[in-house]
């Protein structure tokens, strides 16, 4: 959405277009330099901070409206979204708190009675991981402001979505048992310290031993290079990089890693 | 339901108790003495095997909708249904395939359009586990049949069934080597070999050794009782049974077997 008209017409007629009581809501985590962080949106007209959004047309498949919704409310193109879970039920959005006056400014509408976006919504919540120091953010007009938090500072959030967050997180940290991780988050060529603390720092906690990389190895995902890294004297460690080809298939496979 | 008016009541005017655009389908799976199987319904008026299912009501949590519904079409009651994945997409429901002749003869219209059921419709997978040999199944107006077929006989489903319990059975796999299990499929009291082959047939594959059973038991999950079960000479296993608050708190927050 791009003009104030567009906007308009989504909320009196997004209905013809998109599938009502529907909606995708994305958990997008960003790794760098040992900091996780999340990326949160401040929807237009709502006073507080959310996770990106929207609706799925009726065209579309799942997946293309999570890639979609994240692209044109944040700017992040080309995340590898994985669906976690979806949330529902009779209390997940309190739609008395929106704001009356706003709506008529927008709308020209005495009420939203009837309106196809005030009815009970359920959320398919979808979760990536990018490396936050190359996204560049940009927003659209159904959205006022797009930052990372750090994830041991996020606000409290608009409508469930702290729910949601917590339970991105608990999915997330499991899947990494399950799924290889690190392409788009490491460089080509790492060492096995820089991926020992892309996994400590996605687990929230220290690991006693370096079991994820070992594993990564050991089924021919990780692969060591005949190149080290010069640190400095007695300091050159071996440097690794991905099996694509490996990688892409435990993507589809899943793993155990433990 | 249980009456033709009910039947035709939900058919015509469903939409004001039930959220249109949404529904639940549950892949129940079977085990006993070393056989997986799956539950399977014929919808009325539909002239293949399907996964039980059905709307949410407006006053209801998933999960209560998840509950009632497999209560309703089989009978099955008291299930821990997990939430799996969400499904949905253009081509999930071809709605063209209904009888037109049977649309009439239920609901005295001559067509369907503009009924809240014919829409595009997203569905949300829970699956369960469960001893097929104490289920008793019954039910109701909406169901005409109800079976469990062996894992490796299952017919070609309706909709996109086949897909959704391909994905069951991947996510239900995974997720036995992130929460326990066994408790209602297993007797009170059980030898290691029981709990072993509850694993392998669940997985549907020869585990080398018995790993699951030894972590469960590292983990105080898995507790081993000062009693044997007597099967014959220089037979006499020791016998097992679960730590019901370990087990439970671990469902709650998954673990980590391999």
């Amino acid at each position: 959405m791009k003009t104030e008209e567009e906007f308009r017409d989504f909320i009196l007629n997004g209905h013809q277009q998109y599938i009502p009581h529907v909606t995708i809501d994305c958990a997008i985590f960003g790794y760098y330099n040992q900091q996780l962080k999340l990326l949160l949106i401040k929807p237009r007209n709502i006073n507080n901070w959310a996770l990106p959004g929207g609706y799925i047309k009726r065209s579309e498949k799942l997946i293309e409206a999570a890639d979609r919704t994240v692209k044109e409310r944040t700017g992040i193109e080309n995340l590898y979204l994985h669906q976690f879970k979806t949330f529902g039920g009779p209390d997940r959005i309190q739609f008395d708190k929106f704001d009356k006056a706003k709506w008529q400014e927008i709308t020209g509408q005495q009420s939203w009675e009837g309106n196809w976006l005030f009815n009970p919504t359920v959320s398919i919540g979808y979760y990536a991981i990018t490396d936050f120091s190359r996204s560049e953010l940009q927003i659209d007009i159904s959205t006022e402001e797009c930052a990372w938090f750090d994830i041991d500072d996020i606000p409290a959030l608009e409508y469930d979505h702290d729910e949601i967050v917590r339970e991105a997180l608990h999915s997330m940290r499991l899947h990494l048992f399950h799924y290889p991780i690190g392409i788009n988050m490491l460089p080509e060529k790492f060492t096995l310290s820089e991926i020992h603390a892309l996994y400590e720092t996605l687990l929230g906690k220290k690991l006693d031993i370096s079991n994820f990389p070992k594993k990564l190895i050991a089924l021919n995902i990780l692969r060591k290079l005949d190149e080290k890294r010069y640190i400095g004297a007695h300091r050159s460690p071996y440097l690794y990089s991905f099996n694509k080809q490996k990688y892409n298939l435990a993507l589809k496979e899943g793993l155990v890693l433990s």
